[in-house]
């Protein structure tokens, strides 16, 4: 029986959560079968199931488990036999550092320029949530928030200059091949992808050579996925 | 002819610098003899040579090199057959990228809870340049910087909170050995050691055990330099 996966959905079938996209893409590198069960954030109703409210989820025959980067623990423990998603405590261990990093810095500098782009491509149940929750969250509306200010596009430009250093003259952060750490900061701007039109990095960026890798793993599907052509 | 590293030194040759720190330890873990020749922060017009004002440098026969990173970058491609800093141009894109987070959070959290022991251990010809620099860049002074207050520890928390999960159950940063990964963070704690008695860690810290393998490296020589016994 395939691997169920809870996972946020917006108009046009968009998958714009940068958390289901980590595990969207650990499960291809698992190459586990798998289907994706798509919620809105007003469907919060049906995830009582897992004790919490957020996706992803996964429901894999009786085991539910929620949270990113306890799924991807779950599968690196679960399926030893298929490619590792770490390579090695030492890199899982790193993973972790920079699962952190990406949610406090680069999530951080990027909902600032995208946030109303995303109201946008909320599906038309989920718009006035959306508008309240974050309004609630950030003491402004999602349109004050989102402005693509200097000082706003400097704190991005930060941002990539770390990104990549950690990158530096490899294929992908793990070296020659992809692991969960290009899936942790892929998630980010699949996420951009999926909701804006907003042009995040020049075409001679390594971080854009290195987001072009990532669209074309497992046959393209990151790259099919519904989304701007940016 | 031993390489000669220019470092910054304080009262009682207390060696209080992070970024000299790095390279001392670069320079044992290369197996490099060396001499360290101290220098006081208004010792600057002795640093004319370098085409800078900043320590560390180092001298290597006709080769002169500043800023830390490239001193490492530098002794890891000019000493190919010693120990390696890195371990590879992926560990090294990774080295580069904590060399940026460590600056940017670990030293900022630290400073805020030490900066004006510093001046306390500092050499007298010292301080007033110290007090009138960092009252200039902190818009006040070391003495109003420091506060040990809820919200600098809880941030120093939070930062701790993301080393652990770097470090995860290894014995080092890096794995079984330590790498320049390990010296970059070490810099920190060793610079912290010189001039304060504030105690950062739990004795149960996975990074206060991890501070404590570092400290009896290369024949013990970090623990052995003057510091506080914390």
């Amino acid at each position: 029986m395939s691997i169920e996966l809870y996972e946020l959905v917006g108009r046009d079938d968009r998958r714009f959560s940068p958390y289901c996209w980590r595990i969207r893409m650990a499960l291809e590198h698992k190459q586990l079968e798998y289907k994706t069960i798509p919620i809105r954030f007003t469907d919060k109703h049906l995830l009582k199931f897992s004790g919490q409210n957020k996706v992803p989820i996964i429901r894999d025959g009786d085991n539910v488990v929620s949270d990113s980067w306890k799924i991807a623990r779950y599968l690196e423990r679960s399926y030893i036999d298929r490619p590792s998603l770490f390579g090695g405590q030492v890199e899982e261990a790193w993973a972790s550092f920079l699962n952190i990093w990406v949610d406090q810095t680069l999530h951080t500098a990027l909902i600032k320029l995208v946030i109303a782009d995303i109201m946008e491509h909320v599906l038309a149940a989920d718009q006035s949530y959306f508008l309240e929750s974050r309004t609630a969250r950030f003491g402004k509306s999602p349109v004050e928030v989102q402005t693509q200010s200097r000082k706003n596009l400097r704190l991005f430009d930060e941002v990539k200059s770390t990104l990549r250093s950690a990158l530096g003259t490899n294929k992908f952060l793990a070296g020659t091949n992809p692991s969960y750490k290009d899936y942790i900061v892929f998630g980010a701007f699949a996420w951009v992808r999926a909701i804006s039109d907003f042009v995040l990095l020049d075409r001679e960026d390594p971080i854009y050579v290195w987001r072009g890798r990532m669209l074309q793993l497992f046959d393209g599907m990151p790259a099919k996925s519904k989304g701007y052509q940016i």
